[in-house]
């Protein structure tokens, strides 16, 4: 095991190594943006299926996207610049959970937390879905798509894995993915521009819908049925555009932000000087992000794909109407796709564990989660994180669509606090230009706390109920654990005037039959030497009592052998009347119950013996001052 | 609990109340002879359904039932005649396990208790199966079929918690439903016969099978399609009377012997006279069976009933035929086939726990399945043979006809082992009129060998491989485990020269943070007056080191403090690492690792403590002569 172990995650690092972990900024941008640039992908995605479902209609849902695209960049904006006063303000780590610790006090920090330790899950699980999407997308792997739920456990596990093997490897492993993403969707996006706009390269043909009768969904068939042009003219009386439908697709386009806030996160694993590399990998993101965004609306304005829940996704549709199907520049998109929304799960690998151990830490969460592990990451919250996102994974089918709307309400909840947050801190600190940082940050407030509100509205009844419930499931958790280490630590306090004393003891050995790991339990207990030291046995009749005494005797142990009674053959309760009696007799501080116990070396032999000593042992850890001691003999 | 535990299984038994539990004839009647009598209603149906696949035809299939009915009458009677051997000559309990232990030796008695523990599990999932459907055939009830497989669980989980209060209560509870039920299916089979034969109260009309268009079974498509003059033809001509569907047929039909033996293994439960009271019992079922197989097959022949696997029985359909569906008398029939055959399961009940303590105290089971728990009977008997029974009832969907054929193999192979034991014992006894009964078992033996051979034949493919599997696998985990007790029986034996010695003993407390539980596991370890005492605490750099020495100097336990790096921030391998240490050290018995160990009140703060504690007590386990011993600390 250990030698599989070492195979699969490398050699252990030691503590001073620890620095040798932060990434260049190079190396940064891949791991930190990719969950940011990748979710432009479903965004899109989910906007369209927003819009369309409202205006039964896709003619008239594209013209959505542009007028969306706008917002939603603004968005993006005010966001990227309230958060670089974050990076400046924390250079060791400003996540949404750490600011509003530090300025808005316990409750709204828990808050914060909560919404973000949701997201990293979700990100894994939405990212990891249309990752397997665009795979199965491609010609030659349309028969996996049956298999979807499998092959994004399997992808779950493997990132896993990659990850308890230590952020920089993995780092490296997915920057060239990323790389290549950005340039084939430029690629993409000049291409067909070009074709759209210009008429080069033979033109953009409109996607013909008839392509899907089959699958399309029903509040599309309408569309279908009558003609393009109809829709056209819907369009044209302008009465069927709402502003209540821009509204709603805009909240559901806010998903592209998840993942933005990853970077104020992560900050302790950028290089020197910290902040400044930090903020400048952001605003890349950001442009990089927003430039994408724009590209891929203007394509769908012009394209028409069909959102579905299963099959090619709008993403993959624009691919095939730009490319072709089987143009191998298609597959290369359908790949660099699939990695960079598998390097975006990556990214919540980097958080979530950080996160978590931050609050365990804090004392909101199991202590075991604030423990290094082998290779300087937190192996245990990569593992609640992936066990989690499988089993979201796998109640929502693989459906990413279904994911998304869950998604939004936790993403501007932290954001609003973090901005929040660092309101506050310009008003405590009051460093130089406070002012103008404060102000930055009150907009950033207003508009996430604005975009928060929409999104809980229009999402609630499709999705943001669940996460809102988790959030508020989670938070009361971290409470509670607080309250039991709170208490615990008060309970465990040394008095100020303590002085170790001795214990009076008794030791009580229960003995069935006399066999080898009998007589070892009662050396053993020989050579605790005790204050008072009895041997005890259960019997049903005077004739197992006579049998008893008798093989007794031929041992000199000088021990006294105690009978008890039990003529229901019980062990259980006369054992314990047997403890509180002797308790009761002594003038004691603490009673051993010494239990002889096999050691057998194949599994299912353990299940032949030892039982009733494990029953009793249950029964006893309640008692005060009672210790349960076994005394292993080894059978073989 | 305790008290949930009386409410439900009423008060625990002293063990000289044990006679007390025997039961009169009457009660003695239903409790052992409700198996064998229920398992006609199902015999029929299978028959039915073999003889119609093979025939391709129902009025072809219902021509094999009467002789099929000889068959298994004279079957019958042979059994019952050479078991009523063993009941004189076991008085004390001669299944077919005991019998063949003591006469044909270890092998074939575990071949015998193996078979039988199937049939007992089978028993209750057939039985509790086919009662649960013969409700749903009440058409009130007709909604619960979708829900069988539920209701079956329930039903085995009611007769399980009626069984944990032992033998007779549950004996009584069921004594008036089965003579319900005997007075029930005789007005049936008088009534039936009245109209068909001498054509009073409006005579019979036969079934049309057109009630049935939309569940009938392929198989008999053909016949429904073709009317019944031109079935009848075919028989007329007599070409498609096939041997081999009749003897297929009648090993179907041997099913119904099952259940026959429980008298013969339960016997110690009669009163005295034993033998005499057990083989009048014996007789009565017997003839009871006898009377009613022919009866229903009578019917059946001129209702032509159509087996199927879901909806109304076969047994179901001639009840509706003779009473009409609405009609009360057919209602209380479904009700008291229903109780008759959780009867059956109750049956298994009383044997499967007494077979498998018989088996688990001469150690081919585990030694827990020979206790007796508070009631006198055998809890954790009681609690497996549910378990498996509602993994059967889950696996097989609740459909009894797919649990029946992998029925009969079990029952004819300890049929067949338990009149070979008779007939060595007859030889080797030679009581009086030894010849007699040695020649009775002789017949016995042969017929029923010869019908083991024809079941395993003719129903191999359908079933009876998975028993054949069932029960090789379970004969290899007798000898495994009785292996594994003689091994251990070998190891564990006191050398003949033993004599007590002293132990030299060291202990090493383990410390992490100082707080009162680590100082109560500090004064424990102290009042162990061990040869030698340690404590050791593991730091990843000096400046833990200095902080965890500055701790230590303020109590003043007169322990050493040992240091240990673990850079990795690992546990285990350095605290095991130490523990060899210190074991090499000193001149040693035994090494006690002492670890402070807290105790929470609410099972979630278990989740959020001791997690080391455990892991390296998992592994110092099998390290030989090294105690682990928890001191727990009483945080409430």
């Amino acid at each position: 095991m250990p030698f599989v172990k070492r195979i699969l995650l490398g050699k252990p690092l030691a503590s001073n190594q620890a620095d040798h972990q932060r990434l260049s900024k190079t190396i940064a941008l891949p791991v930190f943006a990719s969950d940011a640039i990748s979710s432009t992908t479903y965004a899109m995605q989910e906007i369209l299926m927003v819009t369309a479902y409202g205006a039964s209609s896709l003619v008239l849902a594209v013209s959505y996207l542009n007028p969306i695209a706008f917002g939603v960049a603004f968005l993006l904006a005010v966001v990227t610049i309230s958060y670089r006063q974050t990076l400046f303000a924390y250079p060791t780590g400003g996540g949404s959970y750490v600011v509003s610790r530090e300025n808005l006090g316990e409750k709204p920090s828990l808050v914060a937390g909560a919404s973000l330790l949701v997201d990293y899950i979700l990100t894994v699980a939405v990212s990891v879905c249309a990752g397997v999407r665009a795979i199965t997308s491609i010609p030659a792997f349309r028969s996996w798509q049956q298999h979807t739920v499998l092959i994004c456990v399997i992808a779950i596990l493997m990132v896993m894995l990659l990850n308890l093997r230590g952020t920089k490897e993995s780092g490296r492993i997915f920057a060239i993915p990323t790389y290549v993403y950005i340039v084939v969707l430029s690629i993409l996006i000049i291409y067909g521009f070009s074709k759209s706009y210009f008429g080069w390269f033979g033109g953009l043909e409109v996607h013909d819908l008839q392509d899907f009768p089959n699958n399309l969904p029903d509040y599309l068939q309408h569309s279908v049925n009558e003609s393009s042009e109809e829709g056209m003219t819907l369009l044209a009386q302008g009465g069927a555009f709402s502003l209540f439908l821009l509204l709603k697709g805009f909240s559901s386009g806010a998903v592209a932000l998840s993942g933005i806030e990853a970077i104020s996160n992560g900050i302790s694993a950028f290089k020197e000087p910290v902040s400044k590399n930090a903020a400048k990998t952001m605003t890349y993101m950001a442009m990089i992000m927003g430039a994408f965004f724009f590209g891929i609306s203007y394509l769908a304005t012009h394209i028409h794909p069909v959102p579905l829940e299963v099959g090619e996704s709008v993403f993959a549709q624009i691919g095939i109407q730009v490319f072709g199907r089987h143009n191998p520049m298609f597959i290369l998109l359908q790949i660099a796709t699939a990695l960079i929304l598998f390097m975006a799960a990556n990214t919540a690998y980097a958080d979530f564990p950080r996160l978590s151990s931050l609050i365990a830490r804090d004392g909101y969460l199991p202590r075991q989660l604030g423990n290094r592990g082998d290779r300087l990451v937190y192996s245990n919250g990569i593992i609640i994180l992936s066990l989690v996102a499988i089993l979201l994974v796998v109640i929502f089918r693989g459906l990413e669509t279904k994911l998304v709307p869950l998604y939004a309400v936790g993403v501007f909840t932290s954001f609003t606090l973090s901005q929040l947050g660092m309101v506050k801190h310009h008003l405590r600190i009051k460093e130089r230009h406070w002012q103008t940082g404060m102000a930055i940050n009150i907009v950033g407030a207003s508009v996430t706390f604005f975009v928060l509100l929409m999104v809980a509205a229009s999402k609630f009844a499709s999705g943001a109920w669940v996460s809102i419930l988790i959030v508020i499931s989670i938070y009361i958790m971290f409470r509670m654990i607080h309250k039991h280490y709170s208490r615990v630590q008060e309970a465990i306090a040394v008095p100020k005037d303590y002085r170790p004393k001795r214990m009076n003891h008794t030791v009580m050995v229960l003995v069935g039959r006399m066999h080898s790991g009998t007589l070892h339990a009662l050396e053993y207990a020989r050579s605790l030497a005790p204050n008072h030291l009895v041997a005890i046995t259960v019997v049903s009749d005077e004739d197992e009592k006579n049998k008893a005494l008798e093989q007794w005797d031929n041992f000199n142990f000088g021990i006294p052998l105690e009978i008890i009674y039990s003529p229901y053959r019980e062990l259980m309760r006369p054992v314990i009347q047997a403890v509180e009696d002797l308790d009761a007799r002594y003038d004691n501080d603490i009673v051993t119950v010494v239990i002889p116990e096999f050691v057998v070396h194949r599994w299912w032999e353990h299940f032949l013996h030892n039982q009733s000593a494990l029953f009793l042992k249950g029964r006893l850890l309640f008692r005060k001052n009672t210790v349960v001691t076994s005394i292993p003999y080894h059978v073989d």
